[in-house]
């Protein structure tokens, strides 16, 4: 059997059904973050990305400086959406020869600088020789009081659904990208060095907010289906509420078909959270606070792990493919 | 300038130093383990290594099952030679297309075996698909007492040094395996299935015995040269006394170069420690209690940094080559 048959999420049930537990482990795999009991006060939050070179990056495309940067991001972007606060990273490096010591070093200034931004440091790592192109492995770790860690399964029935900042800008510099052409330079920033909204997730646990809440990053749909499969609920998005960008509604005006890259196109690292209805004020203080908005975009409902769009002229139906795969069932 | 012009360890210096760090952070970038304080009885120990296809391994060589219990080992190692209990493991895997779903299986059966083994859990990770060969990253978190964690800084003048199981098994497997040989059976388990000597290390850190500890991965004289660069004190290694395993020794009869595989060739996996001399019955406790040698292999000087070597008719040049180098100095 072809991995291309077994999708990422059909390999990770799998192991998450052949995998040991221990109490200490409050959350294993499966979430955004690994959770673990370290004392009565305090849970220790762990997550992990790896990023190789001609799947989540092309050098052609990004300077080195930046992606230093993305890869720090992608990392905390995880903490974040559990409200938890970075606190140390490891790097390991799989470099390839015609990699030179200046961009090595500018890779390192961008990972350092990113590091200190979100208020964490580099404790450790390792590197090896590629033999194949770079290859990028981070390691974060993260602090949360008992009481914020927030999971993805938590959404209820009558909760309303919420996003942070714009949605498709980072897919959209892609696709610009892929077919040699210029992205416009605030698209182009938001795919090749996104900020993690650290701020607005921890505000938000610490507030007692959210019921459930994800970082996108495999695409707005794709993450919303996790949290709906997490929690046993469903929900409906209301397209009409998607908040864009002014770069990519400019583009939209005279292509439609881009609404898909805001719904699938993935690489957001923007916080989608589930939470009741009364809490709109405290998250609209909170948007004013951090300086991010903050949208409602639609609501959940009883109907189990079922998602929908709700367009101006009623429902609209789901596009095939909603998410990033690494391994395609049809290859 | 090349990325060969400037080694592993010289990369890991410049790092070290233009990072920042927190006094919550005990030991950072350079030892083993990262070991950070989390509250007032215990520390978090975290350490990650990354295998790559082609550098770290070849699929022609080792089956996958013993390919994810090596990746489990190779992580336990290191907090072994802290004397920390590992606790959490995280798996990143870069997949190329050409492995199949038998054979991913295979290696995390072997890599949850393995976890198991030494008393750790899955916790979390990342997948997504290779260009390259397969690309394996491994994060293992463990807990110590406070008092426990063993560092490389520690070995003084006095101390006797001694190191666990047998040297340079592994290495002269694969120079087996290069060479297109079939290597003898044990010879073989140790490189492609080693032991991290989890036991042994948290007996002795337990027992407080222990000045300075490490693992040896890259080769004894190597890694013997980090503890006394951190230390500040110099070694001298009694030839006579390197414990050799009876297969090794068979063929060194024949060819007795290959002494120089046990001094330099990495992937031991054995622990290297100094101790005051008047140690050496607990030691020996330690060792039957446990089920592996413990040997006395020389003692440390004051002779910053240096390292010399004893054979049985007085000194003896070092070897050029002091373990393994993933970029060379000399192209």
């Amino acid at each position: 059997m072809k991995l291309t048959e077994r999708g990422e999420f059909q390999i990770i049930e799998h192991l998450k059904k052949q995998s040991r537990t221990i109490p200490e482990l409050i959350c294993g795999i499966g979430d955004d973050c690994s959770v673990a009991r370290i004392d009565d006060n305090q849970e220790l939050l762990t997550t992990t990305d790896l990023l190789t070179e001609g799947v989540h990056f092309d050098l052609d495309w990004s300077d080195l400086h930046r992606l230093g940067r993305k890869a720090v991001s992608v990392n905390v972007s995880d903490l974040a959406a559990m409200g938890a606060q970075p606190r140390f990273l490891l790097l390991s490096l799989a470099i390839p020869d015609n990699l030179n010591v200046d961009q090595l070093d500018q890779f390192l200034s961008g990972f350092l600088q990113a590091s200190d931004v979100y208020g964490a440091v580099l404790a450790g790592g390792d590197t090896c020789r590629s033999r194949g192109g770079l290859t990028i492995s981070v390691s974060a770790q993260g602090v949360a009081t008992k009481a914020t860690s927030i999971m993805r399964n938590g959404a209820e029935a009558g909760d309303d659904l919420f996003v942070t900042g714009t949605l498709g800008d980072s897919a959209l510099a892609l696709r610009h990208l892929m077919a040699g052409e210029k992205p416009d330079p605030f698209l182009l920033g938001r795919h090749l060095d996104p900020t993690a909204r650290l701020e607005a997730g921890r505000a938000l646990a610490e507030g007692g907010i959210p019921t459930a809440m994800i970082d996108i990053s495999d695409g707005l749909l794709a993450d919303l289906e996790h949290v709906l499969n997490a929690s046993g609920v469903g929900a409906v998005v209301d397209l009409a509420a998607m908040p864009l960008s002014s770069a990519f509604q400019r583009e939209l005006v005279s292509n439609k078909d881009l609404l898909d890259l805001a719904l699938s196109g993935g690489e957001d690292y923007e916080l989608l959270f589930t939470a009741p209805p009364d809490r709109q004020k405290a998250i609209s203080g909170i948007a004013d606070k951090v300086g991010v908005p903050i949208t409602r975009i639609g609501c959940i409902d009883e109907k189990r792990a079922a998602l929908r769009l709700q367009g101006p002229s009623g429902a609209v139906e789901l596009p095939q493919q909603r998410g990033y795969k690494h391994f395609p069932d049809t290859p």
